[in-house]
């Protein structure tokens, strides 16, 4: 990689063992890759069997846009139906081992439902703090899992605060997606897994939808921490599909600057990416520029029409939050960042049964 | 085993190469176990990622019930949230390998979204025959990976009739779940998982959701052609739940009857296992009888207190229809079925995204 920096703590081992000494497939879900995790060694495996979700290639639907050689990886098909949950289960795998007995978190969507899960299955308790604008039915997911969820009036940083100030009463945790370091530990495995399963034929761009930057973040430090520690990896170019509604990383891409820039937000159908004050913001565009990624904005109706083509060409059901980094990939073959020959891999990071009737 | 009877055709090899000639993990989904299915052998390999789901214990619902050795295996963490995606994905295979263009099925639940997600990924027309029925998002869900769903008046029988009769058109075949017997070669690769996941702690129980009962048949089948090829398993007991609202095998299992005895079928929300004449109940009486196993009979309210208790003690959000089966268990328990030491696996064939609503 072109852009050494220091580098955080980090567990992961020398490479003397290859792949195979980050790998114990003798464990559940992300803690398959316990060796590499930079986490606490003596917290419980808190496990739903998240990870190791499929790499499929999209021939058709890569033919028609011009790029064949193109794979997804099927994040939604997790046990909470997406990506959040290889985060949530590291979180609370290290608040459970801190002793914690509750835990806040701040989301009406698949991080909320994911931290419900894996807090049901810690036996610890969960509030989950969720804008009133919520629709109910995802109120009801979160609810199901035992998880108290309250609404808040104002805006999202309003419920922000409300959970970060709930999470000051004893034995109480803030299991913050957005600001927990231990959540990007658990997306890490991310790329892991897709820098071991490509090892013969690794991608040159990895296309992802990016509101907080989970998973971008998990994947720039994966590809970080394997190259440091000895192994022979590309860092492949990391590109953030955002909603055109709510871009507060591409404004502040294409104004170079170094933290995201204030938006008006709008509506839109994918809600998973409009987040206006991204909290580590500052980071995301770093490793996009380090990387070698763009940012793309993407409006409802190219969201839309990517996500009905996917069902019905390839028979993958994708929320409209992963259907934009599809129309993403397809927008940067369309300016040529994507060549026709290179190797694409897109997150498909969450389910589309969680989208039925929006 | 102790009732051996003639074997159908297998292309299962002598097992030679122990566990590993079974697995080829550079495949995808079921073609992982490509060696082990008696499908023909220039068939393409559709897969949209099926298989390979977790197996988690419940240690904390166990203890709850007496059952503290009891496992999940999370066939909801699969492409279109079921179990059918395995069957799915061998019966289209086959029949995209015959030249067919376009496939007719009767289902408006998991098998009919299954059925048409691995016909858009193989590029295949679908039609799926619902009864009228059949709730919105459920045709929803089907139509949206392009199929053409058909609404029939009349009984079940009624609609799986209209299919049969569509099939007859040149090029369309009847890619029945219940019927077609590369659907079993499929659902074969849950047994195959449970038997090599699970080799050095193997169940001596399994119980399953069954309606039609293609994944007990499935299960079956692995552990006597396992057993077979000369490897050292021992057949589980293969348990059958169904819902009290329509249980035409715990009918024939009680009164020794070799096939499906005729029920008045009531709602219930336990829909995927409320299959009035079961296609294979004949095969699946034989199957639960010679593995040691019973049929348990589960109403709604069991289901519906057993699906909110797992989500809230343990973070799985199934659907009602494999609730039923956790339900069964804890009743297998109670009437000494199920010892408390004994190793249990329970199915989790459906997620509960699916019933949002009911």
């Amino acid at each position: 990689m072109d852009a050494p920096e220091p580098l955080k703590p980090t567990s992961l081992p020398v490479a003397a063992g290859g792949w195979t000494a980050l790998r114990n497939p003798s464990r559940s879900g992300i803690w398959r890759h316990r060796p590499a995790l930079g986490l606490p060694v003596d917290i419980p495996e808190i496990s739903l069997g998240e990870g190791d979700t499929p790499i499929v290639p999209l021939q058709r639907w890569g033919t028609a846009h011009g790029i064949p050689r193109v794979v997804a990886k099927l994040e939604y098909v997790s046990p909470t139906g997406s990506f959040k949950d290889r985060g949530a289960a590291a979180v609370i795998a290290v608040l459970a081992g801190a002793g914690v007995t509750s835990v806040v978190e701040d989301s009406s969507g698949n991080a909320g439902a994911a931290m419900a899960a894996y807090a049901a299955r810690a036996g610890l308790r969960a509030q989950i703090f969720v804008p009133e604008s919520a629709p109910m039915a995802k109120r009801d997911q979160i609810a199901g899992y035992g998880a108290e969820v309250v609404a808040i009036a104002g805006t999202r940083e309003d419920v922000a605060t409300a959970a970060e100030h709930a999470a000051h009463a004893p034995d109480v945790a803030y299991a913050s997606h957005a600001r927990h370091p231990a959540f990007v530990e658990g997306t890490k495995t991310f790329g892991l897994e897709v820098a071991a399963a490509l090892a013969g034929s690794p991608p040159l761009h990895i296309v992802l939808p990016v509101g907080n930057g989970g998973l971008l973040l998990g994947a720039y430090k994966a590809y970080r921490e394997l190259d440091r520690a000895g192994f022979q990896v590309r860092l492949p170019r990391l590109h953030a599909a955002q909603a055109a509604a709510c871009a507060p990383l591409a404004a502040a891409f294409a104004a170079g600057a170094d933290a995201p820039l204030p938006v008006q937000a709008r509506p839109t159908v994918a809600g998973g990416v409009a987040v206006g004050r991204p909290a580590r913001g500052g980071e995301v565009l770093a490793a996009l520029r380090r990387s070698g990624g763009v940012v793309v904005e993407i409006d409802d109706e190219q969201a839309r029409r990517t996500r009905a083509d996917l069902s019905r060409v390839e028979g993958l059901d994708v929320e409209y939050t992963s259907a934009v980094a599809f129309a993403a990939a397809e927008q940067l073959r369309a300016t040529g960042v994507i060549g026709a020959d290179d190797r694409v891999l897109i997150a498909a990071t969450g389910s589309g049964l969680k989208d039925a009737g929006v």
